[in-house]
């Protein structure tokens, strides 16, 4: 098992894609997005990180809000044209049914089984990139995913992506519990 | 479709899962972070979001380089087990075959098909967290996860976890090209 260097760009891990929302002078935009985590807990901050030169980046610093939706494979041609096309060039705000909640300015996919709409609290810079973080405020989602009140992944179908093949993957089988199956090791 | 608010707590999307290695007071520690993502395209950046109690991060702090191992799925026992147990009271240098690369202080575990050794460029501190920036120096891998030349994810086998089920979940099959399948969707 002799380990070998590769390129650098090569490196990477299965990556969730979202669609990341945000008014552009008066006009909901979306744009797809994998760089994205979760940051903090409580409050629950996620960031993710867009080129400077996107446009849905320029919407969130004019509102100081932005929405992050969560597409099923059924989207996964929609989500991919998000992130093909500019909303400086294409007008994306009727490629959805948009909702607002209670920021008022963070558009939301109906979708989409799952959105959060989000409070910009502080913004981290590169040279060429802005790492929004956004403080979740509120989070939606419909009856039919859900399982006795909880969210129930098993009815959201969700993806992800995985380079350097570009491939979009549809979730799998459960191979475990996580904070469990790894108790079987913990010695006394 | 009718949207209802869910608690926020409830909100994310199918999130990687790295084993993160740093040398602590000299002896290599391991835990498994969810909270991971790119940041930054050229240097290629990653950043990691650890809870300021973890043992790592001391190590993280202290040396100023730390480690991205990507698990496959004959992992996710000792995955899981390295974030159930503290490097403050459980060794777990003997875990893996463990090697260092350019960086010399950034322990990689030889069992997972993608290792990067990463010098610390940047913290980011929320109360509770540190979001350390990781510029990837090196990265290693092995022939038997390649395809002419270039990483073969067919091969890495390599899975994620979704809340709030907890459930680490392998990846299925690919429902398309990134940056592709949503071109049909392009108006000329």
């Amino acid at each position: 098992m002799d380990k070998i260097k590769i390129d650098t760009g090569a490196f990477g891990f299965p990556m969730p894609v979202v669609l990341i929302g945000a008014n552009v002078a008066g006009k909901a935009n979306f744009m797809a997005v994998a760089w994205v985590c979760k940051v903090n807990y409580k409050p629950l901050i996620i960031g993710a990180s867009i080129n400077k030169r996107q446009y849905t980046g320029e919407g969130i610093i004019e509102n100081e809000t932005f929405s992050i939706n969560v597409p099923g494979t059924y989207l996964v041609e929609l989500t991919d044209h998000c992130g093909l096309v500019s909303g400086r060039n294409t007008d994306k705000s009727e490629l959805f049914d948009v909702f607002y909640g209670d920021l008022k300015t963070a558009p939301m996919v109906k979708q989409c089984p799952l959105c959060a709409e989000c409070k910009l609290v502080d913004t981290y810079s590169t040279e060429t990139n802005n790492f929004f973080h956004g403080e979740v405020v509120s989070v939606y989602s419909e009856e039919k995913y859900l399982s006795e009140g909880a969210l129930d992944n098993s009815k959201t179908d969700l993806f992800v992506l995985v380079m350097p093949e570009m491939n979009y993957i549809k979730l799998g089988e459960p191979i475990g519990k996580a904070w469990e199956i790894g108790k079987k090791l913990v010695k006394d």
